[in-house]
C-alpha cells in the first residue's frame, strides 16, 4: 500500500481524494498497489469538505508522518510551498505537485534536492493534458523546434467570446468573472503571468533554460479591441494568447503575448476555456495536445497519473526533468532580438497626409508593410491597422516610440505579434 | 552501446537509420547510452538506399546475431512478421514494431511470449502521435469512456478534399493515388481496414478486448457522395472516417465507419492527411492528440522513441500492454446492439405519396426522424436525405431492408452514422 498526504485540500485536492476513491479498483490494478490518502492539510478545519480522510491544519502531521510515502503539494504560492516541498523531499517522501509558480521560480533548486527521489509535476502545465509525458517520452527522438501553447483558459475563453460575439474586452472580462473563469483581480491570467509560469516549465524540459518569469517577454490581452479582431477576421487570423518557446540555433526565444494566428492552424481552432499545445519536432513535424487546462477533476487526473507512475517505477526513480533537459547548451535569446511579423493599431487624427507620414516612418525604421486597413474611429480620428513583414523586436519598439511622439498619433500604438 | 537490427529497410526503416544518425547526440544523452544500427534486412540488395549500414537479405543475420539487442520489425504483413518477431523475442531480443496488421491479429500471443522482454509498438497507431503513451500512462487515473480516432490519413485527405472542393469520390481517389496517399488498390485504406487494425490495438490497451478485424463493424468511405456532403454542410456536420471504441457498462463497441460529426467538435477540425484521436476520460474529460499518422520520419520518430524507452528502462521491463489492459472484464458489444443516430440517403422515383410511404416505414421500424432534405437527382428521381434520433443498429438494418424492397426506391439506401 502507498500512503499519500495532501497539503492543500481545495478544489484539486478534493478531486484527488475522490478520484482515488471512485476509481480505486482500476488505479490499484494499474499501479500494482493500493493507493490511499492518509491525511490532508487544510487552513480551516471547520469547513465541511464532505471527505472521509483525516484532516489537520498542521503540515507537520504530514511531513513528520513516517508512514506517508508521497506528498501531494496543492497549497499554491511560492516560498511557503518551496519550504514544504523541500522538507518532504529531504525526509525521503516522493512529491507530486500541480504548483506552476513554485516550479517557475524554484525548479532547479528542487531538482538538485530530488536527485534520488521522485518528483513529478505533470499537473503544473495544462491541467489534464499529459503534455510533459508526451514531450519528454513521446517525442524523445526529435530536436524540438518549437512549442506554442494556449496555456491559459481564462484568456482563451475571453478571446473566443470577443471573436464570436463581437463584444468589448471589459464586457467579456466581467462575464468571465461571473462564471468563475477569472479572478476578481484578473491580472495573473489576463496579464500572461500564469501562461509564462507554464511556459518556463516546458522550456526547461525541452531546452534546459533556467530563466525566471522576470527574464522573459510577458504581455497580456488587456489592450485587444474589436478593431483588432475585425482586422484579424478580414485577413484570415484569430487572436489568442500564446506561450511560445522556439529554438533558433543555440538560442531559445521565450515569450507570452497575444498573437494573430492564421485561422487554418490547429492551434487557432482551440476555443473556449480549453488548452492546447503544439509541439514541432524536427522529425515528427507538428503534433498537438488538447484538453482541459484547469478544473479540479482534470488537474487531479494528472496528479493521480503521477502517483500511479511513482507506484509503478518506485520512489527513487531518477527524475528525467530539469537536470537532464532534452537539449543542452542553449541560452535565452535577448528579447530585443526576437524576430516576428507584427500588427499595429495606430489611432490618428484624420488629416490629409497622415498615412504618407506614417508609412515613411515605417520605412525609416526598415520595417516593411504587408497590409493596411483604415477604419474611422470617431468624427475626426481613424485607426490605421497595419501588418508588417518579418522584423526585429528592437526595430518595432523604436518604431512605436517614434510613432507615439507624433502630434497626429492620439495614443500609444497597440502592437500584436503575428505567428 | 545498444545495437539495433532492422528487418525491412523501406521508407520507415531508412528514416529510423537517419534519425539515429542525425540526432545521435541528443538521443544518446536522452537514452543514457549510444544506439547504433548494426544491420538491416532487405529483399533486394541491389537497390541503393544511400545508407551506411550493413545490409543483408537473410533475416537470420539479424535474428542469430547475439550482439543485437533490439529488433525493429518494419517488414509489414502478418504471418511472416509474426514468425520473425516470435523468434526475436524467444532469443532474448527486445522488439519494436510499427506493424499494425501483426498486432491486429497476434497481439495476445505476442504478449504471452513477451512476458519478460520489452515489446513496444507506439508507431503502430497514428504514426508519430504518442497516443499509446498518452493513453496508458497519461490518462491512467481515468476510466476511459470513449476513443474516437481519425486513424487513416488517406480517408481523411479524401473527405477533406470532397468537402472543400466539391469534387466526386472517384476524382479525389485518383488524385490521392497520384499524390501517393492512396495505393493502386485502395481498399485497405478506403475500406476502413487500416483504421480497424489501429482501433483494435487501442481497444486492447484501454479495454482488454481480444477481437480480430473480422469480429467488428468495418465500413469504408466508398459510398459517400456530394449529396451527403451537402446535407452535412446544411446541418452543420462534416463527414469523416472514424474508428470508435466506446464503453457502455461492461460492453465495448468497436466500429470503423464514415461519420457525420458536428463541425464544432475538435475531431471535426482535423483536415488533410493528418491523424487525431479524441480520448474521453471520466475525470479528465475530452483530450485530443494530433499529428502525422504516416510518412517515414513521423513513424520513425515513434519507433526511435520506443528504442529510447527500452534503453532507459531496460530490455526486461514488463510490458504494460495487452496482458494488463486499463480495464478488465469487458466484452465486445454485438454489432446489432450498437446505438447511434443515423443519416440515410434514399434515391426514390419522384412520385406523389412517396415521402409519406417512406416516413411510414420509419415509423413501423420504431425509428424517429430528426431532419429531412429532399434534392432532385435527375428528371424523375430525388434523393431523400434523412437523419434520425437515436436508434439501434438492428432496427436500422431492418429499415434499410424494407426500404430497398420498395419499387419506388431506386437503389440500396446509403447510411452514415452520426456521432
Amino acid at each position: 500500500m502507498l500512503r499519500v498526504g495532501i497539503i492543500g485540500v481545495g478544489t484539486v485536492g478534493t478531486s484527488v481524494v475522490n478520484i482515488l476513491k471512485d476509481n480505486a479498483a482500476v488505479i490499484s490494478a494499474r499501479a500494482g498497489v493500493d493507493i490511499v490518502v492518509k491525511s490532508g492539510v487544510v487552513k480551516n478545519l471547520n469547513k465541511d469538505r464532505g471527505l472521509d480522510i483525516k484532516l489537520t491544519d498542521n503540515v507537520d502531521d504530514v511531513l513528520n508522518d513516517s508512514e506517508i510515502d508521497i506528498v501531494v503539494e496543492l497549497m499554491g504560492g511560492v516560498e511557503e510551498a518551496f519550504e514544504v516541498v523541500k522538507r518532504a523531499l529531504k525526509s525521503g517522501k516522493a512529491v507530486v505537485t500541480a504548483n506552476k509558480a513554485l516550479l517557475a521560480y524554484h525548479r532547479y533548486e528542487l531538482q538538485e534536492i530530488a536527485k534520488d527521489i521522485a518528483f513529478e509535476y505533470e499537473a503544473s502545465v495544462a491541467g489534464g493534458i499529459p503534455i510533459i509525458n508526451a514531450l519528454r517520452d513521446g517525442l524523445s527522438a526529435n530536436h524540438i523546434e518549437s512549442i506554442m501553447g494556449i496555456l491559459n483558459g481564462t484568456c482563451n475563453y475571453m478571446m473566443t467570446k470577443m471573436t464570436n460575439d463581437g463584444v468589448a474586452y471589459d464586457v467579456v472580462l466581467k462575464e468571465a468573472q461571473e462564471l468563475g473563469y477569472a479572478e476578481a483581480d484578473p491580472t495573473f491570467d489576463v496579464g500572461g503571468y500564469d501562461a509564462a509560469h507554464k511556459l518556463l516549465i516546458l522550456a526547461s524540459i525541452a531546452y534546459g533554460i533556467d530563466a525566471k518569469p522576470e527574464d522573459i517577454l510577458i504581455e497580456g490581452i488587456q489592450n485587444i479591441s474589436q478593431d483588432d479582431i475585425s482586422f484579424a477576421k478580414e485577413f484570415g487570423y484569430v487572436i489568442k494568447l500564446l506561450g511560445i518557446a522556439k529554438k533558433d540555433k543555440n538560442e531559445v526565444e521565450l515569450r507570452v503575448h497575444a498573437c494573430l494566428i492564421k485561422k487554418e492552424k490547429m492551434i487557432a481552432k482551440i476555443d473556449g476555456v480549453m488548452n492546447g499545445i503544439s509541439v514541432v519536432g524536427d522529425k515528427v513535424g507538428e503534433t498537438l495536445y488538447y484538453g482541459a487546462g484547469a478544473g479540479g477533476d482534470a488537474t487531479a487526473s494528472a496528479v493521480v497519473a503521477n502517483i500511479i507512475d511513482i507506484a509503478r517505477s518506485g520512489k527513487s526513480k531518477p527524475m528525467l526533468g530539469f537536470d537532464r533537459p532534452m537539449e543542452a547548451g542553449l541560452v535565452l535569446k535577448p528579447i530585443q532580438n526576437i524576430e516576428s511579423k507584427y500588427y499595429l493599431r495606430i489611432n490618428v487624427s484624420d488629416k490629409i497626409g497622415v498615412l504618407a507620414k506614417i508609412t515613411k516612418i515605417f520605412e525609416d525604421n526598415s520595417i516593411s508593410i504587408e497590409a493596411i486597413l483604415q477604419r474611422q474611429s470617431s468624427k475626426d480620428s481613424a485607426n490605421l491597422l497595419i501588418s508588417t513583414h518579418m522584423a526585429v523586436e528592437r526595430d518595432i519598439q523604436a518604431l512605436i516610440s517614434s510613432l507615439e511622439k507624433l502630434e497626429f498619433v492620439n495614443s500609444k500604438p497597440v502592437m500584436i505579434r503575428i505567428v
